[in-house]
Protein backbone atom coordinates (compact mmCIF):
# COMPACT_ATOMS: atom_id res chain seq x y z
CA UNK A 1 0.00 0.00 0.00
CA UNK A 2 2.58 1.99 -1.00
CA UNK A 3 0.34 5.50 -1.06
CA UNK A 4 0.19 5.21 2.92
CA UNK A 5 2.65 7.26 4.61
CA UNK A 6 3.78 4.83 6.83
CA UNK A 7 4.94 2.08 4.59
CA UNK A 8 6.89 5.57 2.47
CA UNK A 9 8.36 5.74 6.26
CA UNK A 10 10.22 2.30 5.37
CA UNK A 11 10.87 2.67 1.99
CA UNK A 12 12.44 6.09 2.11
CA UNK A 13 14.87 4.77 5.21
CA UNK A 14 15.81 1.75 3.38
CA UNK A 15 16.95 3.48 0.49
CA UNK A 16 18.96 5.91 2.09
CA UNK A 17 20.39 3.27 3.94
CA UNK A 18 21.00 1.66 0.79
CA UNK A 19 19.70 -1.44 2.71
CA UNK A 20 18.41 -4.18 -0.33
CA UNK A 21 14.69 -4.92 0.52
CA UNK A 22 12.12 -6.99 -1.38
CA UNK A 23 8.74 -4.91 -1.69
CA UNK A 24 5.32 -6.98 -0.98
CA UNK A 25 2.52 -5.01 -2.11
CA UNK A 26 -0.18 -5.16 -0.14
CA UNK A 27 -3.81 -3.45 -1.08
CA UNK A 28 -5.80 -2.91 1.73
CA UNK A 29 -8.26 -1.16 -0.73
CA UNK A 30 -8.50 -4.94 -1.87
CA UNK A 31 -9.05 -6.44 1.67
CA UNK A 32 -5.00 -8.09 1.15
CA UNK A 33 -4.29 -7.09 4.20
CA UNK A 34 -7.58 -9.47 5.46
CA UNK A 35 -6.56 -12.32 3.97
CA UNK A 36 -5.46 -15.43 6.77
CA UNK A 37 -2.05 -15.42 5.06
CA UNK A 38 -1.35 -11.89 6.12
CA UNK A 39 -3.30 -12.01 9.41
CA UNK A 40 -1.35 -15.03 10.59
CA UNK A 41 2.17 -12.79 9.68
CA UNK A 42 0.20 -9.84 11.24
CA UNK A 43 -3.08 -10.12 12.97
CA UNK A 44 -3.92 -6.47 13.15
CA UNK A 45 -3.89 -6.74 9.77
CA UNK A 46 -1.92 -3.49 9.51
CA UNK A 47 1.21 -2.13 7.40
CA UNK A 48 3.86 -1.67 6.56
CA UNK A 49 5.18 -5.15 7.94
CA UNK A 50 8.67 -6.06 8.09
CA UNK A 51 9.91 -9.69 7.18
CA UNK A 52 13.16 -10.55 9.04
CA UNK A 53 14.40 -14.04 7.34
CA UNK A 54 15.03 -16.29 10.98
CA UNK A 55 13.84 -13.36 13.28
CA UNK A 56 9.84 -13.15 12.38
CA UNK A 57 7.63 -10.24 11.70
CA UNK A 58 7.84 -6.38 13.00
CA UNK A 59 5.36 -4.45 12.97
CA UNK A 60 4.34 -0.80 13.78
CA UNK A 61 6.04 2.13 10.74
CA UNK A 62 8.63 4.10 13.96
CA UNK A 63 9.54 0.41 15.44
CA UNK A 64 11.03 -0.77 11.62
CA UNK A 65 12.41 2.38 11.69
CA UNK A 66 14.39 2.05 14.95
CA UNK A 67 15.46 -1.41 13.89
CA UNK A 68 16.59 -0.33 10.45
CA UNK A 69 18.45 2.59 11.53
CA UNK A 70 20.00 0.89 14.53
CA UNK A 71 23.76 2.17 14.21
CA UNK A 72 23.67 4.60 11.63
CA UNK A 73 23.57 7.64 11.04
CA UNK A 74 19.77 7.94 11.02
CA UNK A 75 19.26 6.76 14.63
CA UNK A 76 22.51 8.74 16.89
CA UNK A 77 24.34 6.48 19.79
CA UNK A 78 23.88 9.54 22.36
CA UNK A 79 21.44 8.71 25.39
CA UNK A 80 19.95 11.88 25.34
CA UNK A 81 19.93 12.50 21.34
CA UNK A 82 18.45 8.95 20.79
CA UNK A 83 15.81 9.99 23.80
CA UNK A 84 14.95 13.08 21.48
CA UNK A 85 14.47 11.53 18.34
CA UNK A 86 11.84 8.75 20.53
CA UNK A 87 10.46 11.67 21.74
CA UNK A 88 9.20 12.88 18.19
CA UNK A 89 8.64 9.64 16.87
CA UNK A 90 6.41 9.12 19.44
CA UNK A 91 5.05 12.38 19.04
CA UNK A 92 3.76 11.52 15.69
CA UNK A 93 2.27 8.44 16.34
CA UNK A 94 -0.06 10.08 19.27
CA UNK A 95 -0.20 13.46 17.98
CA UNK A 96 0.27 14.21 14.41
CA UNK A 97 -0.52 10.70 12.12
CA UNK A 98 -3.72 9.89 13.30
CA UNK A 99 -4.72 13.39 12.59
CA UNK A 100 -2.99 13.91 9.49
CA UNK A 101 -3.53 10.27 8.12
CA UNK A 102 -7.07 9.84 8.09
CA UNK A 103 -8.12 12.86 6.46
CA UNK A 104 -6.14 12.09 3.08
CA UNK A 105 -7.19 8.01 3.33
CA UNK A 106 -11.08 9.27 3.49
CA UNK A 107 -10.63 12.61 1.11
CA UNK A 108 -7.59 11.45 -1.86
CA UNK A 109 -7.00 7.47 -1.07
CA UNK A 110 -10.30 5.78 -0.30
CA UNK A 111 -12.49 8.27 -1.28
CA UNK A 112 -15.81 8.57 0.59
CA UNK A 113 -15.40 11.10 2.99
CA UNK A 114 -18.80 11.59 3.85
CA UNK A 115 -18.73 8.20 5.89
CA UNK A 116 -16.87 10.15 8.21
CA UNK A 117 -17.73 13.58 7.94
CA UNK A 118 -18.22 13.46 11.64
CA UNK A 119 -14.79 13.39 12.42
CA UNK A 120 -13.37 15.69 10.29
CA UNK A 121 -13.68 18.63 12.17
CA UNK A 122 -11.99 16.80 15.36
CA UNK A 123 -8.69 15.38 13.15
CA UNK A 124 -8.68 18.95 11.42
CA UNK A 125 -8.62 20.80 14.59
CA UNK A 126 -6.07 18.21 15.93
CA UNK A 127 -3.46 17.53 13.07
CA UNK A 128 -3.33 21.57 12.74
CA UNK A 129 -2.17 21.41 16.65
CA UNK A 130 0.38 18.86 15.70
CA UNK A 131 1.22 21.43 12.76
CA UNK A 132 1.85 23.96 15.04
CA UNK A 133 3.91 21.80 17.54
CA UNK A 134 6.22 21.40 14.91
CA UNK A 135 6.48 25.38 13.52
CA UNK A 136 7.04 26.01 16.85
CA UNK A 137 10.09 23.46 17.32
CA UNK A 138 11.35 24.30 14.10
CA UNK A 139 11.57 28.12 14.55
CA UNK A 140 14.62 27.75 16.54
CA UNK A 141 16.14 24.23 15.21
CA UNK A 142 16.82 23.04 11.97
CA UNK A 143 15.72 19.20 12.71
CA UNK A 144 13.39 17.44 15.10
CA UNK A 145 16.51 15.77 17.08
CA UNK A 146 20.11 15.77 17.92
CA UNK A 147 20.96 18.61 15.79
CA UNK A 148 20.74 16.11 12.40
CA UNK A 149 18.84 14.94 10.01
CA UNK A 150 17.27 11.35 11.41
CA UNK A 151 14.52 9.17 11.59
CA UNK A 152 12.50 11.70 13.28
CA UNK A 153 12.93 13.81 10.56
CA UNK A 154 11.24 10.78 8.00
CA UNK A 155 8.46 9.70 10.18
CA UNK A 156 7.49 13.12 10.43
CA UNK A 157 7.87 14.13 6.80
CA UNK A 158 6.16 11.46 6.35
CA UNK A 159 2.36 12.09 6.41
CA UNK A 160 3.31 16.47 6.74
CA UNK A 161 4.27 16.33 3.33
CA UNK A 162 1.17 15.22 1.61
CA UNK A 163 -0.53 17.04 4.26
CA UNK A 164 -2.73 19.25 1.70
CA UNK A 165 -4.31 15.87 -0.01
CA UNK A 166 -5.87 15.76 3.50
CA UNK A 167 -7.25 19.38 3.06
CA UNK A 168 -4.36 21.28 5.27
CA UNK A 169 -3.01 24.13 3.80
CA UNK A 170 0.56 24.28 5.19
CA UNK A 171 0.36 28.43 4.09
CA UNK A 172 0.66 29.69 7.56
CA UNK A 173 3.88 27.26 8.32
CA UNK A 174 7.17 28.64 6.80
CA UNK A 175 8.91 26.51 9.05
CA UNK A 176 7.38 23.51 8.10
CA UNK A 177 7.86 24.47 4.57
CA UNK A 178 11.73 24.91 5.12
CA UNK A 179 11.92 21.60 6.75
CA UNK A 180 10.09 20.02 4.00
CA UNK A 181 12.58 21.08 1.66
CA UNK A 182 15.47 20.47 3.46
CA UNK A 183 14.42 16.91 3.63
CA UNK A 184 13.51 16.55 0.37
CA UNK A 185 17.17 17.87 -0.06
CA UNK A 186 19.08 15.11 1.43
CA UNK A 187 21.15 12.55 -0.53
CA UNK A 188 18.81 9.46 -1.84
CA UNK A 189 15.62 11.04 -0.70
CA UNK A 190 12.62 9.36 -3.30
CA UNK A 191 9.09 10.25 -3.13
CA UNK A 192 6.05 8.61 -1.90
CA UNK A 193 5.33 7.31 -5.44
CA UNK A 194 9.06 6.22 -5.61
CA UNK A 195 8.22 2.15 -5.52
CA UNK A 196 10.63 0.65 -7.64
CA UNK A 197 13.34 -1.45 -5.58
CA UNK A 198 17.06 -0.43 -5.30
CA UNK A 199 19.75 -1.96 -7.36
CA UNK B 1 -0.93 14.88 37.73
CA UNK B 2 -0.47 11.69 39.31
CA UNK B 3 -4.05 10.24 38.35
CA UNK B 4 -2.45 10.48 34.61
CA UNK B 5 -1.29 6.84 32.67
CA UNK B 6 1.45 8.55 31.75
CA UNK B 7 2.67 10.02 34.32
CA UNK B 8 2.32 6.64 36.37
CA UNK B 9 4.54 4.77 33.72
CA UNK B 10 7.34 7.37 34.80
CA UNK B 11 6.80 6.72 38.55
CA UNK B 12 6.53 3.09 37.81
CA UNK B 13 9.63 2.76 36.35
CA UNK B 14 11.82 5.02 38.26
CA UNK B 15 10.71 3.28 41.54
CA UNK B 16 11.43 -0.19 39.97
CA UNK B 17 14.85 0.75 38.91
CA UNK B 18 14.94 2.45 42.28
CA UNK B 19 16.76 5.91 40.75
CA UNK B 20 16.15 8.92 42.93
CA UNK B 21 14.02 11.77 41.58
CA UNK B 22 11.97 14.85 42.85
CA UNK B 23 8.40 14.31 41.88
CA UNK B 24 6.38 17.69 40.91
CA UNK B 25 2.96 17.89 40.88
CA UNK B 26 1.34 19.79 37.77
CA UNK B 27 -2.27 19.77 37.93
CA UNK B 28 -3.82 19.80 34.57
CA UNK B 29 -7.32 20.53 35.87
CA UNK B 30 -6.26 23.65 37.33
CA UNK B 31 -4.48 24.86 34.52
CA UNK B 32 -0.91 24.01 35.92
CA UNK B 33 0.57 22.87 32.43
CA UNK B 34 -0.61 26.11 30.95
CA UNK B 35 1.00 28.76 32.82
CA UNK B 36 4.24 30.44 30.85
CA UNK B 37 7.08 28.56 33.09
CA UNK B 38 5.22 25.00 32.39
CA UNK B 39 5.22 26.08 28.26
CA UNK B 40 8.74 27.28 28.37
CA UNK B 41 9.34 23.82 29.71
CA UNK B 42 7.23 22.28 27.18
CA UNK B 43 5.43 23.88 24.66
CA UNK B 44 2.81 21.28 23.69
CA UNK B 45 1.78 21.99 28.27
CA UNK B 46 1.40 18.47 28.41
CA UNK B 47 3.14 15.89 31.30
CA UNK B 48 4.89 14.09 31.84
CA UNK B 49 8.11 16.00 30.76
CA UNK B 50 11.19 14.82 32.46
CA UNK B 51 13.94 17.53 33.22
CA UNK B 52 17.57 16.30 33.60
CA UNK B 53 19.88 18.69 34.95
CA UNK B 54 22.70 19.90 32.44
CA UNK B 55 20.36 18.39 29.83
CA UNK B 56 17.36 19.47 29.35
CA UNK B 57 13.84 18.62 29.01
CA UNK B 58 12.25 15.43 27.87
CA UNK B 59 8.57 14.67 26.45
CA UNK B 60 6.77 12.05 25.58
CA UNK B 61 5.93 9.64 28.71
CA UNK B 62 7.32 6.43 26.03
CA UNK B 63 10.47 7.93 25.23
CA UNK B 64 11.07 8.95 29.31
CA UNK B 65 10.51 5.21 30.00
CA UNK B 66 13.12 4.47 26.76
CA UNK B 67 15.98 6.97 28.36
CA UNK B 68 15.64 5.66 32.03
CA UNK B 69 15.40 2.10 31.59
CA UNK B 70 18.78 2.19 29.15
CA UNK B 71 21.05 -0.33 29.86
CA UNK B 72 18.87 -1.70 33.00
CA UNK B 73 16.76 -5.20 32.72
CA UNK B 74 13.69 -3.27 31.28
CA UNK B 75 14.98 -2.35 28.27
CA UNK B 76 16.51 -5.28 26.39
CA UNK B 77 20.54 -4.95 24.47
CA UNK B 78 19.50 -7.68 21.26
CA UNK B 79 18.32 -5.46 18.47
CA UNK B 80 15.51 -7.48 17.64
CA UNK B 81 14.21 -7.60 21.21
CA UNK B 82 14.51 -3.75 21.17
CA UNK B 83 12.62 -3.65 18.42
CA UNK B 84 9.75 -5.59 19.71
CA UNK B 85 9.84 -3.67 22.77
CA UNK B 86 9.04 -0.58 20.70
CA UNK B 87 6.91 -1.93 18.48
CA UNK B 88 4.54 -2.29 21.65
CA UNK B 89 4.81 1.21 22.71
CA UNK B 90 4.02 2.76 19.71
CA UNK B 91 1.25 0.31 19.41
CA UNK B 92 0.44 1.82 22.68
CA UNK B 93 0.74 5.45 21.57
CA UNK B 94 -0.99 4.97 18.28
CA UNK B 95 -4.01 2.70 19.00
CA UNK B 96 -4.23 2.33 22.98
CA UNK B 97 -3.77 5.35 24.83
CA UNK B 98 -6.11 7.48 23.64
CA UNK B 99 -8.97 5.58 23.49
CA UNK B 100 -8.65 4.10 26.91
CA UNK B 101 -7.15 7.52 28.35
CA UNK B 102 -10.04 9.57 27.10
CA UNK B 103 -13.16 8.12 28.36
CA UNK B 104 -11.39 7.56 31.41
CA UNK B 105 -10.16 11.11 31.98
CA UNK B 106 -14.17 12.22 30.79
CA UNK B 107 -15.95 9.87 33.44
CA UNK B 108 -13.15 9.51 35.88
CA UNK B 109 -11.03 12.41 36.51
CA UNK B 110 -12.29 15.84 34.68
CA UNK B 111 -16.58 14.41 34.80
CA UNK B 112 -18.64 16.00 32.74
CA UNK B 113 -18.43 13.35 29.61
CA UNK B 114 -21.36 14.70 28.18
CA UNK B 115 -18.92 17.39 26.36
CA UNK B 116 -17.71 14.24 24.56
CA UNK B 117 -20.35 12.35 24.20
CA UNK B 118 -19.88 11.53 20.09
CA UNK B 119 -16.74 10.58 20.35
CA UNK B 120 -17.57 8.15 22.96
CA UNK B 121 -18.52 5.25 20.58
CA UNK B 122 -15.48 5.88 18.91
CA UNK B 123 -13.37 5.53 21.58
CA UNK B 124 -14.97 2.16 22.81
CA UNK B 125 -15.23 0.60 19.42
CA UNK B 126 -11.13 1.04 19.07
CA UNK B 127 -10.79 0.80 22.65
CA UNK B 128 -11.85 -2.73 22.50
CA UNK B 129 -10.06 -3.28 19.12
CA UNK B 130 -6.37 -2.27 20.91
CA UNK B 131 -7.39 -4.97 24.23
CA UNK B 132 -8.10 -7.50 21.70
CA UNK B 133 -5.08 -7.32 20.04
CA UNK B 134 -3.54 -7.66 23.16
CA UNK B 135 -5.80 -10.73 24.17
CA UNK B 136 -4.36 -12.48 20.70
CA UNK B 137 -0.61 -11.45 21.88
CA UNK B 138 -1.09 -12.72 25.33
CA UNK B 139 -3.03 -15.92 24.41
CA UNK B 140 0.88 -17.48 23.76
CA UNK B 141 3.37 -15.03 25.34
CA UNK B 142 3.42 -14.08 28.92
CA UNK B 143 5.37 -10.73 28.32
CA UNK B 144 4.98 -8.11 25.50
CA UNK B 145 8.35 -8.14 23.92
CA UNK B 146 11.51 -10.16 24.83
CA UNK B 147 10.12 -12.75 26.53
CA UNK B 148 10.51 -10.84 29.74
CA UNK B 149 8.86 -7.85 31.86
CA UNK B 150 9.68 -5.00 30.08
CA UNK B 151 8.90 -0.68 29.52
CA UNK B 152 6.64 -2.47 27.09
CA UNK B 153 4.19 -3.99 30.00
CA UNK B 154 4.96 -0.67 31.87
CA UNK B 155 3.75 1.27 28.98
CA UNK B 156 0.94 -1.10 28.35
CA UNK B 157 -0.29 -1.56 31.78
CA UNK B 158 -0.78 2.17 33.05
CA UNK B 159 -4.03 2.57 31.34
CA UNK B 160 -5.11 -1.08 30.84
CA UNK B 161 -5.38 -1.45 34.52
CA UNK B 162 -7.97 1.28 35.09
CA UNK B 163 -9.71 0.93 31.93
CA UNK B 164 -12.98 0.31 34.14
CA UNK B 165 -12.91 3.70 34.96
CA UNK B 166 -12.87 4.42 31.54
CA UNK B 167 -16.24 2.17 30.98
CA UNK B 168 -13.91 -0.99 29.50
CA UNK B 169 -15.23 -4.18 30.91
CA UNK B 170 -12.03 -6.62 31.04
CA UNK B 171 -14.06 -9.25 31.92
CA UNK B 172 -14.30 -10.98 28.47
CA UNK B 173 -10.37 -10.73 28.51
CA UNK B 174 -8.87 -13.39 30.69
CA UNK B 175 -5.31 -13.25 29.24
CA UNK B 176 -5.15 -9.68 29.75
CA UNK B 177 -6.40 -9.89 33.00
CA UNK B 178 -3.65 -12.86 34.07
CA UNK B 179 -1.51 -10.41 32.97
CA UNK B 180 -2.58 -7.37 35.35
CA UNK B 181 -1.78 -9.65 37.81
CA UNK B 182 1.45 -10.56 36.38
CA UNK B 183 2.36 -7.08 36.10
CA UNK B 184 1.67 -6.16 39.69
CA UNK B 185 3.62 -9.47 41.13
CA UNK B 186 6.95 -7.79 39.71
CA UNK B 187 9.23 -6.70 41.97
CA UNK B 188 8.90 -2.54 43.35
CA UNK B 189 5.77 -2.59 41.71
CA UNK B 190 3.57 0.75 43.00
CA UNK B 191 -0.04 1.62 42.07
CA UNK B 192 -0.97 4.45 40.57
CA UNK B 193 -1.86 6.10 43.82
CA UNK B 194 1.45 5.60 44.76
CA UNK B 195 2.87 9.08 44.95
CA UNK B 196 5.45 9.33 47.77
CA UNK B 197 8.98 9.92 46.13
CA UNK B 198 11.81 6.83 47.36
CA UNK B 199 13.95 7.15 49.88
Amino acid sequence: MQQSGNAYKVRLAFNQLEIPFTLVNVDILRGENRTPDFLRKNPEGRIPLLEMRGRGYLAESNAILCFIAEATALFPDGRWERAEVLRWMFFEQNSHETYLAQPRFWLSIRGGADLRRDHFDDWMERGYAALMSMERHLATAAWFAAGRYTIADIALFAHTHVAGEGGFDLATFPNVLAWLDRVKAQPRHIGIDWVAEPP
